[in-house]
Protein backbone atom coordinates (compact mmCIF):
# COMPACT_ATOMS: atom_id res chain seq x y z
CA UNK A 1 0.00 0.00 0.00
CA UNK A 2 3.19 2.19 0.62
CA UNK A 3 3.57 2.76 -2.78
CA UNK A 4 0.34 4.09 -3.69
CA UNK A 5 0.68 7.74 -3.20
CA UNK A 6 4.85 7.38 -2.32
CA UNK A 7 6.81 10.15 -0.65
CA UNK A 8 3.93 12.96 -0.42
CA UNK A 9 4.84 16.76 -0.29
CA UNK A 10 1.62 19.16 1.04
CA UNK A 11 2.49 22.73 0.16
CA UNK A 12 0.54 24.76 2.80
CA UNK A 13 0.11 22.73 5.66
CA UNK A 14 -3.52 23.60 6.88
CA UNK A 15 -6.70 21.77 7.85
CA UNK A 16 -6.93 20.61 4.33
CA UNK A 17 -3.49 19.25 3.26
CA UNK A 18 -3.03 18.04 6.89
CA UNK A 19 -6.51 15.76 7.12
CA UNK A 20 -5.35 14.54 4.00
CA UNK A 21 -1.69 13.42 5.11
CA UNK A 22 -3.42 12.59 8.50
CA UNK A 23 -5.89 9.94 6.25
CA UNK A 24 -3.18 8.50 3.79
CA UNK A 25 -0.88 7.90 6.79
CA UNK A 26 -3.70 5.91 8.63
CA UNK A 27 -4.45 3.81 5.68
CA UNK A 28 -0.66 2.76 5.27
CA UNK A 29 -0.49 4.66 1.72
CA UNK A 30 2.22 7.00 2.18
CA UNK A 31 6.39 6.58 2.48
CA UNK A 32 6.74 10.36 3.78
CA UNK A 33 5.21 13.23 4.13
CA UNK A 34 6.84 16.49 3.67
CA UNK A 35 5.19 19.46 4.82
CA UNK A 36 6.04 22.56 2.50
CA UNK A 37 5.50 26.38 2.76
CA UNK A 38 6.82 30.23 4.42
CA UNK A 39 5.06 29.72 7.44
CA UNK A 40 7.53 28.15 9.48
CA UNK A 41 5.17 27.75 13.11
CA UNK A 42 2.50 25.69 10.72
CA UNK A 43 5.31 23.27 10.11
CA UNK A 44 6.53 23.16 13.34
CA UNK A 45 2.95 22.31 14.56
CA UNK A 46 2.78 19.61 12.19
CA UNK A 47 5.80 17.93 13.10
CA UNK A 48 4.94 18.16 16.93
CA UNK A 49 1.45 16.44 16.38
CA UNK A 50 2.82 13.77 13.89
CA UNK A 51 1.14 15.10 10.63
CA UNK A 52 4.00 15.71 8.31
CA UNK A 53 7.55 14.12 8.63
CA UNK A 54 10.15 16.29 7.82
CA UNK A 55 9.62 20.14 6.30
CA UNK A 56 11.23 22.49 4.41
CA UNK A 57 10.77 25.62 3.33
CA UNK A 58 12.16 25.36 -0.23
CA UNK A 59 9.74 24.39 -2.82
CA UNK A 60 12.33 22.97 -4.98
CA UNK A 61 13.04 21.05 -2.55
CA UNK A 62 9.70 19.56 -2.05
CA UNK A 63 9.50 19.07 -6.01
CA UNK A 64 12.92 17.27 -6.33
CA UNK A 65 11.84 14.70 -3.39
CA UNK A 66 8.01 14.20 -3.83
CA UNK A 67 6.37 11.51 -5.62
CA UNK A 68 3.08 13.23 -5.43
CA UNK A 69 2.62 16.87 -4.46
CA UNK A 70 -0.36 18.26 -3.21
CA UNK A 71 -1.07 22.39 -3.60
CA UNK A 72 -3.21 22.91 -0.08
CA UNK A 73 -2.70 26.76 -0.59
CA UNK A 74 -5.51 29.14 -0.74
CA UNK A 75 -7.06 29.76 -4.65
CA UNK A 76 -4.65 32.92 -5.13
CA UNK A 77 -1.55 31.57 -3.57
CA UNK A 78 -1.91 28.17 -5.49
CA UNK A 79 -1.74 30.50 -8.82
CA UNK A 80 1.46 32.00 -8.06
CA UNK A 81 3.26 28.46 -6.78
CA UNK A 82 1.66 26.82 -9.76
CA UNK A 83 3.78 29.29 -11.77
CA UNK A 84 6.83 29.03 -9.83
CA UNK A 85 6.69 25.09 -10.57
CA UNK A 86 5.58 24.89 -13.85
CA UNK A 87 8.86 25.13 -15.46
CA UNK A 88 9.66 22.18 -13.68
CA UNK A 89 6.65 20.01 -14.78
CA UNK A 90 6.78 20.23 -18.43
CA UNK A 91 6.80 17.07 -21.30
CA UNK A 92 5.53 14.91 -17.58
CA UNK A 93 8.63 15.93 -15.93
CA UNK A 94 8.36 16.23 -11.90
CA UNK A 95 6.32 14.66 -9.27
CA UNK A 96 2.91 13.87 -9.43
CA UNK A 97 0.64 17.11 -8.69
CA UNK A 98 -3.03 17.66 -7.98
CA UNK A 99 -4.37 20.88 -5.69
CA UNK A 100 -7.20 21.65 -3.47
CA UNK A 101 -8.58 25.06 -4.30
CA UNK A 102 -12.10 26.17 -4.55
CA UNK A 103 -11.68 27.63 -7.91
CA UNK A 104 -10.62 25.49 -11.27
CA UNK A 105 -10.76 27.48 -13.98
CA UNK A 106 -8.17 30.56 -13.20
CA UNK A 107 -5.45 27.80 -12.22
CA UNK A 108 -5.93 25.91 -15.56
CA UNK A 109 -5.23 29.25 -17.08
CA UNK A 110 -2.36 29.75 -15.47
CA UNK A 111 -0.75 26.63 -16.17
CA UNK A 112 -1.46 26.68 -20.06
CA UNK A 113 -1.00 30.53 -20.20
CA UNK A 114 2.73 29.48 -18.51
CA UNK A 115 3.03 26.55 -20.45
CA UNK A 116 1.01 26.41 -23.54
CA UNK A 117 -0.06 22.74 -22.43
CA UNK A 118 -1.70 21.06 -19.54
CA UNK A 119 1.54 19.53 -18.03
CA UNK A 120 -0.04 16.03 -18.66
CA UNK A 121 0.74 14.70 -14.77
CA UNK A 122 -0.77 17.74 -13.60
CA UNK A 123 -4.22 16.98 -12.47
CA UNK A 124 -6.71 19.45 -11.10
CA UNK A 125 -9.14 18.89 -8.13
CA UNK A 126 -11.17 20.16 -4.95
CA UNK A 127 -12.73 18.05 -1.85
CA UNK A 128 -15.75 19.44 -0.77
CA UNK A 129 -15.26 19.71 2.70
CA UNK A 130 -14.18 21.95 5.28
CA UNK A 131 -15.20 23.10 8.89
CA UNK A 132 -15.76 26.14 10.60
CA UNK A 133 -12.09 25.73 12.22
CA UNK A 134 -8.98 25.67 10.36
CA UNK A 135 -5.21 25.03 10.29
CA UNK A 136 -3.56 22.06 11.21
CA UNK A 137 -4.41 21.69 14.89
CA UNK A 138 -7.95 20.91 12.97
CA UNK A 139 -7.11 18.24 10.76
CA UNK A 140 -8.58 15.22 11.01
CA UNK A 141 -8.06 11.48 9.23
CA UNK A 142 -11.76 11.39 8.64
CA UNK A 143 -11.96 14.98 7.43
CA UNK A 144 -13.32 13.59 3.39
CA UNK A 145 -15.33 10.62 4.90
CA UNK A 146 -18.15 10.45 2.51
CA UNK A 147 -17.73 13.65 0.89
CA UNK A 148 -17.15 14.52 -2.48
CA UNK A 149 -14.17 15.74 -4.68
CA UNK A 150 -14.47 16.75 -7.51
CA UNK A 151 -11.08 16.25 -10.33
CA UNK A 152 -11.30 18.26 -13.61
CA UNK A 153 -9.07 16.52 -15.83
CA UNK A 154 -8.22 17.69 -19.42
CA UNK A 155 -7.27 16.34 -22.57
CA UNK A 156 -3.82 16.66 -22.10
CA UNK A 157 -3.77 14.51 -18.89
CA UNK A 158 -2.44 11.73 -18.84
CA UNK A 159 -4.66 9.13 -17.83
CA UNK A 160 -2.75 7.54 -15.56
CA UNK A 161 -2.09 10.46 -13.47
CA UNK A 162 -5.95 11.54 -13.41
CA UNK A 163 -6.08 7.32 -12.14
CA UNK A 164 -3.41 8.32 -9.15
CA UNK A 165 -4.99 11.04 -8.04
CA UNK A 166 -8.54 9.20 -7.58
CA UNK A 167 -7.41 6.26 -6.00
CA UNK A 168 -5.70 8.74 -3.41
CA UNK A 169 -8.47 10.66 -2.58
CA UNK A 170 -10.32 6.63 -2.47
CA UNK A 171 -8.01 5.87 -0.04
CA UNK A 172 -9.15 8.94 1.99
CA UNK A 173 -13.19 7.73 2.29
CA UNK A 174 -13.89 10.26 -0.80
CA UNK A 175 -16.13 9.69 -3.41
CA UNK A 176 -14.52 10.99 -5.99
CA UNK A 177 -16.28 12.66 -9.32
CA UNK A 178 -15.39 13.96 -12.07
CA UNK A 179 -16.22 16.90 -14.66
CA UNK A 180 -15.16 19.58 -16.86
CA UNK A 181 -13.12 22.76 -15.14
CA UNK A 182 -16.10 25.21 -16.39
CA UNK A 183 -18.89 22.66 -15.05
CA UNK A 184 -17.06 22.72 -11.74
CA UNK A 185 -16.75 26.52 -11.38
CA UNK A 186 -20.52 26.75 -12.12
CA UNK A 187 -21.57 24.24 -9.69
CA UNK A 188 -19.09 25.69 -7.17
CA UNK A 189 -20.48 29.08 -8.04
CA UNK A 190 -23.80 28.09 -7.77
CA UNK A 191 -23.63 26.17 -4.50
CA UNK A 192 -21.24 27.73 -2.30
CA UNK A 193 -19.75 31.00 -3.76
CA UNK A 194 -23.32 32.50 -4.47
CA UNK A 195 -24.37 32.10 -1.01
CA UNK A 196 -21.69 33.09 0.30
CA UNK A 197 -22.26 36.82 -1.30
CA UNK A 198 -26.06 36.50 -0.40
CA UNK A 199 -25.34 36.06 3.23
CA UNK A 200 -22.39 39.04 3.19
CA UNK A 201 -24.60 41.21 1.32
CA UNK A 202 -27.53 40.43 4.06
CA UNK A 203 -25.89 40.96 6.82
CA UNK A 204 -24.14 43.84 5.16
CA UNK A 205 -27.52 45.74 3.93
CA UNK A 206 -28.86 45.29 7.51
CA UNK A 207 -25.57 46.42 9.10
CA UNK A 208 -25.95 49.48 7.26
CA UNK A 209 -29.28 50.66 8.69
CA UNK A 210 -29.81 53.28 11.43
CA UNK A 211 -31.30 51.07 13.95
CA UNK A 212 -28.82 48.25 13.45
CA UNK A 213 -28.47 46.87 17.11
CA UNK A 214 -32.10 46.90 17.21
CA UNK A 215 -32.35 45.12 14.09
CA UNK A 216 -30.07 42.43 15.00
CA UNK A 217 -31.28 42.07 18.75
CA UNK A 218 -34.62 40.68 17.11
CA UNK A 219 -32.75 37.98 14.86
CA UNK A 220 -33.41 34.70 15.66
CA UNK A 221 -32.37 31.12 15.31
CA UNK A 222 -33.44 31.28 11.67
CA UNK A 223 -30.96 34.12 10.60
CA UNK A 224 -28.47 32.71 12.58
CA UNK A 225 -28.46 29.65 10.46
CA UNK A 226 -28.90 31.57 7.28
CA UNK A 227 -26.04 34.24 7.95
CA UNK A 228 -23.15 31.49 9.68
CA UNK A 229 -21.41 31.72 6.48
CA UNK A 230 -20.97 35.56 6.59
CA UNK A 231 -18.69 34.89 9.58
CA UNK A 232 -16.06 33.44 7.11
CA UNK A 233 -12.68 34.53 6.49
CA UNK A 234 -12.63 37.96 3.88
CA UNK A 235 -9.67 37.34 2.38
CA UNK A 236 -10.52 34.14 1.61
CA UNK A 237 -13.77 35.07 0.06
CA UNK A 238 -12.47 38.00 -1.82
CA UNK A 239 -9.54 35.96 -3.62
CA UNK A 240 -12.56 33.36 -4.48
CA UNK A 241 -14.50 35.90 -5.91
CA UNK A 242 -11.53 37.27 -8.16
CA UNK A 243 -10.78 33.49 -9.33
CA UNK A 244 -14.10 32.83 -10.12
CA UNK A 245 -15.64 36.05 -11.25
CA UNK A 246 -17.43 34.79 -14.57
CA UNK A 247 -19.01 32.00 -12.96
CA UNK A 248 -20.12 33.93 -9.73
CA UNK A 249 -21.20 36.26 -12.26
CA UNK A 250 -23.70 34.48 -13.99
CA UNK A 251 -24.98 32.40 -10.85
CA UNK A 252 -25.91 36.33 -9.48
CA UNK A 253 -27.78 36.81 -12.47
CA UNK A 254 -29.67 33.74 -12.57
CA UNK A 255 -30.34 34.39 -8.63
CA UNK A 256 -31.39 38.12 -9.08
CA UNK A 257 -34.11 37.15 -12.59
CA UNK A 258 -35.33 34.84 -9.86
CA UNK A 259 -35.48 36.84 -6.57
CA UNK A 260 -37.04 39.48 -9.32
CA UNK A 261 -39.61 36.93 -9.81
CA UNK A 262 -41.03 36.49 -6.27
CA UNK A 263 -40.61 40.38 -5.84
CA UNK A 264 -42.73 41.01 -8.54
CA UNK A 265 -45.33 37.76 -6.94
CA UNK A 266 -44.94 40.01 -3.58
CA UNK A 267 -45.58 43.00 -5.15
CA UNK A 268 -49.05 41.69 -7.13
CA UNK A 269 -49.85 39.72 -3.89
CA UNK A 270 -49.88 36.75 -6.25
CA UNK A 271 -50.83 34.50 -3.86
CA UNK A 272 -50.28 31.60 -5.87
CA UNK A 273 -47.07 32.43 -7.60
CA UNK A 274 -45.44 32.18 -4.05
CA UNK A 275 -47.06 28.92 -2.88
CA UNK A 276 -45.70 27.46 -5.95
CA UNK A 277 -42.28 28.68 -5.62
CA UNK A 278 -42.18 28.19 -1.71
CA UNK A 279 -43.46 25.05 -2.61
CA UNK A 280 -41.12 23.69 -5.14
CA UNK A 281 -38.02 24.98 -3.16
CA UNK A 282 -39.39 22.99 -0.20
CA UNK A 283 -39.19 20.40 -1.74
CA UNK A 284 -35.91 20.34 -3.57
CA UNK A 285 -34.05 21.48 -0.13
CA UNK A 286 -36.04 18.53 1.38
CA UNK A 287 -34.29 16.31 -1.11
CA UNK A 288 -31.21 18.28 -0.34
CA UNK A 289 -31.51 17.39 3.34
CA UNK A 290 -32.10 13.38 2.10
CA UNK A 291 -29.04 13.40 0.36
CA UNK A 292 -26.78 14.83 3.33
CA UNK A 293 -28.20 12.62 6.00
CA UNK A 294 -27.50 8.94 3.50
CA UNK A 295 -23.95 10.86 3.37
CA UNK A 296 -23.92 11.21 6.96
CA UNK A 297 -25.03 7.29 7.05
CA UNK A 298 -22.10 6.70 4.88
CA UNK B 1 -50.30 34.68 41.05
CA UNK B 2 -53.35 33.21 39.79
CA UNK B 3 -54.69 36.55 38.96
CA UNK B 4 -52.35 37.89 36.94
CA UNK B 5 -54.04 36.18 34.09
CA UNK B 6 -57.16 34.58 35.47
CA UNK B 7 -58.51 32.20 32.71
CA UNK B 8 -56.96 32.28 29.86
CA UNK B 9 -58.27 31.27 26.60
CA UNK B 10 -55.86 30.37 23.72
CA UNK B 11 -57.39 30.62 20.01
CA UNK B 12 -55.22 28.23 17.76
CA UNK B 13 -53.45 25.50 19.99
CA UNK B 14 -50.17 24.71 17.99
CA UNK B 15 -46.71 25.43 19.09
CA UNK B 16 -46.47 28.98 20.44
CA UNK B 17 -49.80 28.48 22.16
CA UNK B 18 -48.97 25.87 23.96
CA UNK B 19 -45.97 26.89 24.98
CA UNK B 20 -47.49 29.81 26.59
CA UNK B 21 -49.92 27.67 28.46
CA UNK B 22 -47.42 25.74 29.90
CA UNK B 23 -45.21 28.39 30.51
CA UNK B 24 -47.98 30.13 32.54
CA UNK B 25 -49.23 27.05 34.12
CA UNK B 26 -45.53 26.49 35.77
CA UNK B 27 -45.69 29.90 37.13
CA UNK B 28 -49.25 29.31 38.80
CA UNK B 29 -50.26 32.21 36.32
CA UNK B 30 -53.55 31.04 35.40
CA UNK B 31 -56.58 29.98 36.68
CA UNK B 32 -57.41 27.52 33.75
CA UNK B 33 -57.10 27.32 30.07
CA UNK B 34 -59.20 26.67 27.54
CA UNK B 35 -58.51 25.78 24.37
CA UNK B 36 -60.22 26.97 21.70
CA UNK B 37 -59.97 26.30 17.48
CA UNK B 38 -61.76 24.89 14.68
CA UNK B 39 -59.43 21.30 14.84
CA UNK B 40 -60.89 19.21 17.23
CA UNK B 41 -57.70 16.44 17.36
CA UNK B 42 -54.95 19.26 18.85
CA UNK B 43 -57.51 20.63 21.39
CA UNK B 44 -58.01 16.71 22.26
CA UNK B 45 -54.30 16.25 22.15
CA UNK B 46 -53.75 19.22 24.17
CA UNK B 47 -56.25 18.05 26.93
CA UNK B 48 -54.09 14.92 27.20
CA UNK B 49 -50.67 16.60 27.52
CA UNK B 50 -52.48 18.76 30.26
CA UNK B 51 -51.45 21.85 28.47
CA UNK B 52 -55.38 23.05 28.28
CA UNK B 53 -57.78 21.99 31.02
CA UNK B 54 -60.90 22.27 28.61
CA UNK B 55 -61.70 23.21 25.09
CA UNK B 56 -64.72 24.69 22.88
CA UNK B 57 -64.81 24.85 19.31
CA UNK B 58 -67.43 27.94 19.99
CA UNK B 59 -64.99 30.80 19.92
CA UNK B 60 -68.25 33.08 21.38
CA UNK B 61 -68.12 30.97 24.59
CA UNK B 62 -64.21 31.43 24.75
CA UNK B 63 -64.71 35.28 24.54
CA UNK B 64 -67.61 35.04 27.31
CA UNK B 65 -65.27 32.94 29.69
CA UNK B 66 -62.05 34.23 29.40
CA UNK B 67 -59.63 37.06 31.14
CA UNK B 68 -57.25 37.21 28.62
CA UNK B 69 -57.71 35.70 24.98
CA UNK B 70 -54.57 35.05 22.66
CA UNK B 71 -54.94 34.71 19.58
CA UNK B 72 -52.24 32.01 18.11
CA UNK B 73 -53.22 31.51 14.94
CA UNK B 74 -51.45 31.82 11.75
CA UNK B 75 -51.01 34.97 10.27
CA UNK B 76 -54.02 35.59 8.10
CA UNK B 77 -56.21 33.57 10.34
CA UNK B 78 -55.59 35.57 12.88
CA UNK B 79 -56.82 38.30 11.04
CA UNK B 80 -60.28 36.61 10.17
CA UNK B 81 -60.51 35.46 13.87
CA UNK B 82 -59.85 39.31 14.91
CA UNK B 83 -62.60 40.89 12.74
CA UNK B 84 -64.61 37.67 14.29
CA UNK B 85 -64.28 38.82 17.34
CA UNK B 86 -63.75 42.95 17.49
CA UNK B 87 -67.67 44.04 17.66
CA UNK B 88 -67.45 42.41 21.48
CA UNK B 89 -64.03 44.40 21.75
CA UNK B 90 -65.19 47.82 21.29
CA UNK B 91 -64.91 50.56 24.08
CA UNK B 92 -62.79 48.49 26.49
CA UNK B 93 -65.19 45.48 26.78
CA UNK B 94 -64.78 42.29 26.58
CA UNK B 95 -61.61 40.08 27.18
CA UNK B 96 -58.04 41.33 27.47
CA UNK B 97 -56.72 40.58 24.01
CA UNK B 98 -53.13 39.84 22.18
CA UNK B 99 -51.88 37.72 19.78
CA UNK B 100 -48.43 36.28 18.45
CA UNK B 101 -48.41 36.42 14.50
CA UNK B 102 -45.43 37.21 12.75
CA UNK B 103 -46.92 40.94 11.06
CA UNK B 104 -48.62 43.75 13.04
CA UNK B 105 -49.34 46.16 10.02
CA UNK B 106 -52.42 43.70 8.51
CA UNK B 107 -54.06 42.91 11.75
CA UNK B 108 -53.52 46.65 12.74
CA UNK B 109 -55.23 47.55 9.68
CA UNK B 110 -58.20 44.95 10.23
CA UNK B 111 -58.70 46.09 13.73
CA UNK B 112 -59.03 49.72 12.59
CA UNK B 113 -60.91 49.81 9.53
CA UNK B 114 -63.38 47.35 11.27
CA UNK B 115 -63.97 48.85 14.75
CA UNK B 116 -62.60 53.16 13.27
CA UNK B 117 -60.17 53.04 16.14
CA UNK B 118 -58.20 50.56 17.53
CA UNK B 119 -60.07 48.28 20.74
CA UNK B 120 -58.16 49.40 24.19
CA UNK B 121 -57.70 46.56 25.29
CA UNK B 122 -56.60 44.69 22.28
CA UNK B 123 -52.12 44.36 22.44
CA UNK B 124 -50.82 43.13 19.37
CA UNK B 125 -47.63 41.19 19.96
CA UNK B 126 -44.88 38.72 18.56
CA UNK B 127 -42.76 36.19 20.01
CA UNK B 128 -39.73 35.63 18.24
CA UNK B 129 -39.50 32.45 19.13
CA UNK B 130 -39.65 29.02 17.20
CA UNK B 131 -38.79 25.94 16.37
CA UNK B 132 -38.36 22.91 13.27
CA UNK B 133 -40.95 21.24 14.88
CA UNK B 134 -44.67 22.89 15.14
CA UNK B 135 -48.21 21.38 17.02
CA UNK B 136 -49.13 21.47 21.17
CA UNK B 137 -46.95 18.12 20.86
CA UNK B 138 -43.76 20.55 20.56
CA UNK B 139 -44.91 22.94 22.97
CA UNK B 140 -42.62 23.33 25.91
CA UNK B 141 -42.66 25.70 28.93
CA UNK B 142 -39.34 27.13 28.23
CA UNK B 143 -40.01 27.89 24.54
CA UNK B 144 -39.79 31.72 25.74
CA UNK B 145 -36.51 31.91 28.12
CA UNK B 146 -34.23 34.55 27.22
CA UNK B 147 -36.67 35.26 23.66
CA UNK B 148 -37.88 38.37 22.61
CA UNK B 149 -41.22 39.81 22.85
CA UNK B 150 -42.44 42.62 20.43
CA UNK B 151 -45.41 44.76 21.61
CA UNK B 152 -46.34 47.17 19.22
CA UNK B 153 -49.25 49.35 21.13
CA UNK B 154 -50.94 52.14 19.97
CA UNK B 155 -52.34 55.57 21.22
CA UNK B 156 -55.63 54.19 21.52
CA UNK B 157 -54.27 51.45 23.95
CA UNK B 158 -55.38 51.53 27.74
CA UNK B 159 -51.94 51.32 29.48
CA UNK B 160 -53.38 49.04 31.54
CA UNK B 161 -54.03 46.73 29.18
CA UNK B 162 -50.25 46.96 27.70
CA UNK B 163 -48.68 46.37 31.26
CA UNK B 164 -50.75 43.28 31.75
CA UNK B 165 -49.61 41.79 28.48
CA UNK B 166 -46.15 42.83 29.22
CA UNK B 167 -46.27 41.03 32.44
CA UNK B 168 -47.94 38.05 31.16
CA UNK B 169 -44.86 37.51 29.07
CA UNK B 170 -42.21 38.43 31.34
CA UNK B 171 -43.73 35.23 33.44
CA UNK B 172 -42.61 33.27 30.94
CA UNK B 173 -38.85 34.21 30.85
CA UNK B 174 -39.16 36.91 27.76
CA UNK B 175 -37.48 40.43 27.49
CA UNK B 176 -40.17 41.78 26.26
CA UNK B 177 -39.54 45.42 24.12
CA UNK B 178 -42.40 47.85 22.62
CA UNK B 179 -41.90 49.37 19.03
CA UNK B 180 -44.39 50.58 16.74
CA UNK B 181 -46.46 48.39 14.19
CA UNK B 182 -44.22 49.39 11.12
CA UNK B 183 -41.08 49.32 13.19
CA UNK B 184 -41.94 45.70 13.97
CA UNK B 185 -43.13 45.22 10.14
CA UNK B 186 -39.77 46.58 8.85
CA UNK B 187 -37.53 44.80 11.48
CA UNK B 188 -39.14 41.10 10.68
CA UNK B 189 -39.17 41.84 7.05
CA UNK B 190 -35.34 42.60 7.76
CA UNK B 191 -34.29 39.42 9.72
CA UNK B 192 -36.69 37.11 9.06
CA UNK B 193 -39.26 37.27 6.28
CA UNK B 194 -36.15 38.58 3.56
CA UNK B 195 -34.09 35.97 4.42
CA UNK B 196 -36.74 33.26 3.57
CA UNK B 197 -37.60 34.68 0.29
CA UNK B 198 -33.74 34.56 -0.29
CA UNK B 199 -33.54 31.00 0.66
CA UNK B 200 -36.44 29.62 -1.29
CA UNK B 201 -35.34 32.01 -4.25
CA UNK B 202 -31.68 30.54 -4.26
CA UNK B 203 -33.09 27.22 -3.98
CA UNK B 204 -35.38 27.68 -6.71
CA UNK B 205 -33.06 28.59 -8.97
CA UNK B 206 -30.43 25.66 -8.39
CA UNK B 207 -33.42 23.38 -8.53
CA UNK B 208 -34.35 25.12 -12.41
CA UNK B 209 -30.73 24.13 -13.47
CA UNK B 210 -30.46 21.56 -16.61
CA UNK B 211 -27.90 19.01 -13.88
CA UNK B 212 -29.76 20.45 -10.54
CA UNK B 213 -29.35 16.86 -9.13
CA UNK B 214 -25.58 17.11 -9.91
CA UNK B 215 -25.57 20.65 -8.34
CA UNK B 216 -26.94 19.53 -4.97
CA UNK B 217 -24.73 16.41 -5.10
CA UNK B 218 -22.08 19.03 -5.30
CA UNK B 219 -22.96 21.20 -1.89
CA UNK B 220 -22.00 20.90 1.61
CA UNK B 221 -22.24 21.99 4.86
CA UNK B 222 -22.74 25.82 4.31
CA UNK B 223 -24.80 25.18 1.77
CA UNK B 224 -27.14 23.35 4.34
CA UNK B 225 -27.34 26.23 6.83
CA UNK B 226 -28.19 28.96 4.60
CA UNK B 227 -30.68 26.84 2.95
CA UNK B 228 -32.59 25.22 5.89
CA UNK B 229 -35.30 27.96 6.58
CA UNK B 230 -36.54 27.18 2.56
CA UNK B 231 -37.67 23.58 4.12
CA UNK B 232 -40.08 26.21 6.45
CA UNK B 233 -44.22 25.73 4.99
CA UNK B 234 -44.84 26.98 2.15
CA UNK B 235 -48.35 28.19 3.07
CA UNK B 236 -47.14 30.16 6.25
CA UNK B 237 -44.48 32.16 4.33
CA UNK B 238 -46.76 32.55 1.60
CA UNK B 239 -48.78 34.26 3.91
CA UNK B 240 -46.79 36.32 6.00
CA UNK B 241 -45.51 38.18 2.34
CA UNK B 242 -49.25 38.50 1.50
CA UNK B 243 -49.11 40.05 5.16
CA UNK B 244 -46.43 42.44 5.44
CA UNK B 245 -46.35 42.80 1.27
CA UNK B 246 -44.54 46.77 1.33
CA UNK B 247 -42.25 46.34 4.04
CA UNK B 248 -40.85 43.04 2.51
CA UNK B 249 -40.76 45.20 -0.71
CA UNK B 250 -38.74 47.62 1.24
CA UNK B 251 -36.10 44.97 2.19
CA UNK B 252 -35.87 43.18 -0.90
CA UNK B 253 -34.92 46.40 -2.72
CA UNK B 254 -32.58 47.40 0.03
CA UNK B 255 -31.19 43.98 -0.50
CA UNK B 256 -30.89 44.01 -4.47
CA UNK B 257 -28.59 47.25 -3.97
CA UNK B 258 -26.27 45.91 -1.82
CA UNK B 259 -26.27 42.66 -4.03
CA UNK B 260 -26.17 44.81 -7.06
CA UNK B 261 -23.27 46.70 -5.65
CA UNK B 262 -21.67 43.87 -4.87
CA UNK B 263 -22.21 42.53 -8.44
CA UNK B 264 -20.39 45.42 -9.95
CA UNK B 265 -17.17 45.18 -7.48
CA UNK B 266 -16.88 41.35 -8.65
CA UNK B 267 -17.17 42.28 -11.98
CA UNK B 268 -14.77 45.20 -11.80
CA UNK B 269 -12.18 42.71 -9.86
CA UNK B 270 -12.13 45.39 -7.33
CA UNK B 271 -10.81 43.45 -4.94
CA UNK B 272 -10.61 45.92 -1.60
CA UNK B 273 -13.94 47.03 -2.51
CA UNK B 274 -15.15 43.07 -1.84
CA UNK B 275 -12.79 43.13 1.15
CA UNK B 276 -13.85 45.62 3.03
CA UNK B 277 -17.86 44.44 2.77
CA UNK B 278 -16.95 40.86 3.15
CA UNK B 279 -15.27 43.01 6.43
CA UNK B 280 -17.82 45.33 7.60
CA UNK B 281 -20.19 41.69 7.07
CA UNK B 282 -18.39 39.56 8.95
CA UNK B 283 -17.54 41.92 11.99
CA UNK B 284 -21.57 42.70 11.98
CA UNK B 285 -22.43 38.77 12.04
CA UNK B 286 -19.49 38.33 14.74
CA UNK B 287 -21.35 40.56 16.73
CA UNK B 288 -24.64 39.06 16.58
CA UNK B 289 -22.94 35.69 17.49
CA UNK B 290 -21.88 36.86 20.39
CA UNK B 291 -25.54 38.63 21.19
CA UNK B 292 -26.89 35.39 20.27
CA UNK B 293 -24.29 33.84 22.80
CA UNK B 294 -25.06 36.08 25.54
CA UNK B 295 -29.02 35.25 25.14
CA UNK B 296 -28.23 31.43 25.34
CA UNK B 297 -26.07 31.48 28.65
CA UNK B 298 -28.90 33.37 29.68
Amino acid sequence: MSDAVGILAIVGLGLIGGSLARALRERGAVQRVIGCGYREPSLRRGLELGVIDEFTLDLDEALDRADTLVLCTPTLTASDVLEKILPRLSGGAGPLVTDVASVKGSLYRTAVAAAGVMPPRLVLGHPIAGSERSGVDASRADLFVNHRVILTPVEDNDPDAVARVRAMWELTGAEVVEMSVAQHDAVLAATSHLPHVLAYALVDALAAAPDSDEVFRCAAGGFRDFTRIASSDPVMWRDIALANREALLGAIDRFADHLQQLRDAVDAGDAEGMHETFTRAKNARDAFADILADREKG
